[in-house]
């Protein structure tokens, strides 16, 4: 999180050297994706920090739609076997989602896609306590953050997922060339 | 819902002036989506009141996602602030789905979209009681009435929303130009 | 599930009948659809059985979006009737997964569509008992094997779906003409 704030205000910063002059247009720090146009508000108030975009267009490329990531390695076996479940679904909320992005990070990477590349992610947790939500979310958010980009999200806790031990699983919708 | 009721009278009634003549397509009470495609099924049975549309085809523009909305304001402070959730998050289904609906429209007028280019909507419902599929469903469906537009929707329970007090949650993917 | 089996069987021995020639590529047991690409991780391990895939890309068609499907006839009374629901609603999970998906080839079909054309599936359970997810995908698995197509999939149980007695919604995003 710490690392977008400052991503925003080296942004905002480079925004104040165009020193009023609309013909200068700064780039922003890290080039965001060209087939993606993040949707705001006319009356977008700044100030209010946003960890996610309220919309986003898909402007060009080729949608890529993502199976329900979990804490397991994504190939594993099916039905799930006990001894995996043991090793990769620890009763750690933070552990899981870190596992899952990685996953996710991956199979984006095979379809020749980038974090930046994200559209939408649909954060499914169980077994929830307070402050879980902003617990998953944060780690979510650092894998965008280096990429400047936040994808719409819908963040939610529901009964049960895959196993007792499942903790979260996150699905994933891009673009890609 | 009586909204849709009325329009649906109208376009029969005009489509009662076509005469039997094939030649003569009345045009719908108001104009739908040129890029989208209502998929029924060729035994429809039209005396069975829908209010959801089976499935929708993407003939043509560009999708827009949007992220979970929620009655809080578009745009609000993360982690959210107590005092937000106690002014925002009354113990009012209906309440809370008009204010998440009023956010949507916002989000898809600031992409240049409007009610008639919703594809999709998922209805999260949090801490449910007998009914309130229905209200809810009634409160959203509102929306899309007075286009004569019925989305592909999904509704359900979760176990919990992103606050305690939120009963319901809404994410939305649309087309636009 | 027994089905896919012997259809891999089957791929596995006309790739074998290409002698090691990279010239000549075997057609696959059943024509894949031309919309898709199946995304897989560099070091795929094709010993592990995976029943999905961990990620669809469509190269073209138009999206054709779903509405949730029910055990319910796809055309029923709004608000639901007491006697549709004792009669399709019964207790047993694998029948009402079968009519869910029963309602949505049909939907599928109305739309000039077919299995090997689903994109994502979200399987949303209620009432969940130890077991119930393997349950559910073997049935899902089933509609898409004879097409040897795996969709990526997303299976959750959730609080509670539109009725107490209802125990599934599925949920597809398929490609079509």
């Amino acid at each position: 999180m710490m690392r977008t704030t400052k991503l925003m205000r080296i942004a905002a910063g480079l925004a104040t050297l165009g020193l009023g002059s609309a013909a200068i247009v700064p780039a922003p720090a890290v080039a965001q994706s060209q087939h993606l146009e993040i949707i705001h508000h006319p009356n977008y108030d700044k100030s209010v920090f946003m960890p996610f975009s309220p919309a986003i267009k898909i402007k060009s490329g080729k949608l890529l739609w993502l199976a329900g990531g979990t804490a397991l390695p994504v190939y594993h076996d099916h039905p799930h076997k006990r001894e995996q479940i043991l090793k990769y679904l620890a009763n750690d909320l933070e552990g899981q989602v870190r596992q899952t992005m990685d996953g996710i990070m991956e199979t984006l990477k095979a379809a020749g896609g980038s974090p930046r590349d994200v559209v939408h992610v649909f954060i499914f947790r169980a077994r929830p306590r307070m402050g879980d939500i902003g617990k998953a979310s944060a780690v979510v958010n650092s894998y965008f953050a280096p990429y400047n980009h936040k994808p719409a999200t819908t963040n939610m806790a529901v009964l049960e997922l895959g196993e007792p031990e499942q903790l979260v699983e996150i699905q994933v919708v891009a673009v890609v060339d």
